[in-house]
């Protein structure tokens, strides 16, 4: 069954809010057994919102709306949606509470502009909101559905997840059932890694498709498979990824949609190791990618950002002399914030950084880009030094990742 | 001058990757004068490339494209383009050599996928990618021009700078000018915020536009202008802001497009002063923010992420017998956090963060979204308990930026 989505506001064309809805709304969708075969973002503009959902309306039966429906008088989303389905706005008392309530919780008073939330079209459906103040409406016409959510994203989450897809796969009635399964792969640059698997490309079924996702130092390959069985899509996915197996082996270092800290976080625990991170040139990136998993704490000792010398040598122990004869970024200096971490932070197994992530900094011994990453455990330590790009950012990223990938491997 | 963007990718649409892109380019041609007035996303399919093209291409002169034109046999978008504009394919010997000379520098052999990377359509001009394989290609038809890029962010970024964002300025003549300006409020909710300002509202031209961009504790206003003339659409935009300073003085903490650890960089940078962070509960997040800004090496000394309670105790210096009669979310814990931090780090203020970010590890005294943040500046230090949410991620965002403005207002 297929979806569309149409996200709306300005501030999305003009770039100051990066859309993270829709990708989330898809991500669910497609385990629900939903497709979702198109995406539109307009302002908030009444014409362009009503053109978008008839032109998603001659294509699919469901269209899910995001945004607009705040308080202000630049949201104009509820307005257009009540002259589009010809509904009125009427008072809810029902929704006026669910404000009351909310405003209560956080200790704040209720204004015009929270109030005239409570007016909701009659001809929908309402879907109470419990973390905002604007609810979800749900319209229906000639068997199609259009379903009006909150753009703030904790609100359209729990309105995603505990309303809207379980009535979605209520109504309608799966003919056709899609299954992802990603594996993540290290080592290889996605062209090498697509010359590998052509012959396996060739092959494939004409319903089971591969994709490939690359990230800075890692191709994500991603397998679907489309049956009008459950138990068919699953099986065809699982003959495929058995030969992606074979052909990859080692490469493979992580099932489904994990995160490489995730699948570090989950070794660290069988055993039973405590992990801690010196970072100079990752500012912090490495930490705070490990604790975006509520799991970490059991892994996860903590890390010292040494992003000044002085920081290296007061709090890691890093040798002053070597800190003038090597550089900050040297494979001696590296090494010993290592050891420091697992000394300090009393680890068991630890990650370094220490490099020009630019876009300033580099020397022509050094350009931007040259990277050192060392991995501890217990004793061992390993290290090596990459030579990135120009873009801080991506240097980061790469970097970040490939400290997970060195300590991955040494466990 | 309206612009569309078609952004191409499966991967964009089962949510395996969200699209950075498009915003980013919203940005770029809003301050170039080009205005977006749509975007699409659709999957690599033939059918649905062209029907967004011939969508865009019949409300505007101006379509950009990315994504779906790697080396790999999921990506169908130059093909498409072929038969779109009746090309064929044909080697391009300059494509080749950048690709050779690419593949030389990173030490990477070439295959035959990267090697039909230099088969171009003939009927278009070749823009060359220096930061990748695939270059961009530029077709034009009855005065209007569609651009196809990569869609991997940095390749895509160098090209629309250098390269497409010049040629479209001087080939489209601009006769409406847009300016955009933001202010970032903190203090206000966005309802109360908006409440404040409905006479300002009231009293905007038509040619004014006012948006509120939410984020976790602050509210960005957004103005834009439209006039056809550069100097009205300044003009308009200067007088709207005076309107706004006089409105909500210190209320607002920053202007332009600066984030708020750009904002504290500044002032840090002013009084010379270096700062540091104790971070539990963010586990690096405050620090990843400052140093995702360059200029950060000249104010920022370092972090201690203390997320478990021994790194508080052996590294900041934390009182064992304080972690255990009030725990570690507390106000005696968080303000020895801020402390440990200047001391240990030697910096001259530092901002500490400690709470349940969720979603487990509440208890009746101390639900999840309880927070302790304190920020210190030398001797000073100031802390405060909040009470967010129970959204980890949100809490953190939350976090985060609740610190950067305790130890703005102390500066």
């Amino acid at each position: 069954m297929n979806v569309e989505i149409v996200t709306i506001g300005d501030e999305l064309l003009i770039g100051q809010v990066v859309d993270t809805n829709s990708a989330w709304i898809g991500q669910q969708l497609g385990d629900a057994g939903f497709r979702v075969t198109k995406k539109t973002t307009v302002g908030d503009v009444e014409q362009d919102i009503r053109e978008a959902i008839d032109g998603a309306f001659n294509r699919v039966s469901i269209v899910l709306l995001t945004g607009g429906i705040g308080p202000t008088k630049d949201d104009i989303t509820k307005h257009t949606l009540c002259n589009y389905f010809n509904c009125r706005l009427s008072f809810s008392e029902e929704v006026y509470q669910n404000i009351v309530d909310l405003l209560n919780r956080s200790g704040r008073a209720m204004n015009e502009l929270n109030r005239s939330q409570a007016m909701v079209p009659d001809g929908c459906i309402v879907l109470q909101n419990e973390a905002g103040t604007a609810p979800a409406t749900w319209f229906e016409k000639d068997k199609k559905v259009l379903v009006s959510m909150p753009g703030v994203p904790y609100e359209m989450k729990a309105l995603m997840k505990e309303k809207i897809i379980p009535r979605l796969k209520k109504q309608f009635l799966q003919d056709t059932f899609i299954r992802h399964s990603t594996l993540s792969v290290a080592g290889y640059t996605e062209s090498a890694l697509a010359e590998t698997l052509t012959p396996f490309e060739a092959d494939l079924p004409a319903y089971v498709k591969l994709a490939y996702l690359p990230q800075p130092g890692i191709v994500r390959l991603r397998l679907s498979a489309y049956g009008n069985r459950e138990s068919q899509s699953v099986q065809s996915i699982e003959e495929q990824k058995k030969k992606l197996y074979a052909l990859l082996g080692d490469y493979i270092f992580s099932e489904g949609n994990e995160t490489i800290e995730q699948v570090l976080g989950k070794k660290l625990e069988e055993k039973e190791y405590l992990v801690g991170t010196a970072e100079s040139c990752t500012g912090g990136m490495i930490a705070s990618r490990i604790t975006t998993w509520p799991g970490c704490s059991k892994h996860y000792a903590g890390s010292i950002v040494s992003y000044s010398n002085d920081v290296k040598k007061n709090v890691l122990g890093v040798s002053a002399k070597d800190l003038e004869t090597y550089g900050a970024v040297s494979q001696q200096v590296v090494e010993q914030m290592v050891k420091g971490a697992i000394r300090v932070l009393g680890c068991d197994c630890a990650m370094a950084t220490s490099g020009i992530a630019g876009p300033d900094g580099g020397t022509p011994d050094k350009p931007v880009g040259t990277i050192w990453v060392a991995a501890a455990v217990k004793d061992r330590v390993l290290s090596e030094c990459f030579h990135f790009g120009k873009v801080r950012e991506q240097n980061m990223l790469r970097t970040t990742n490939a400290a997970f990938l060195m300590l991955l491997k040494m466990l």
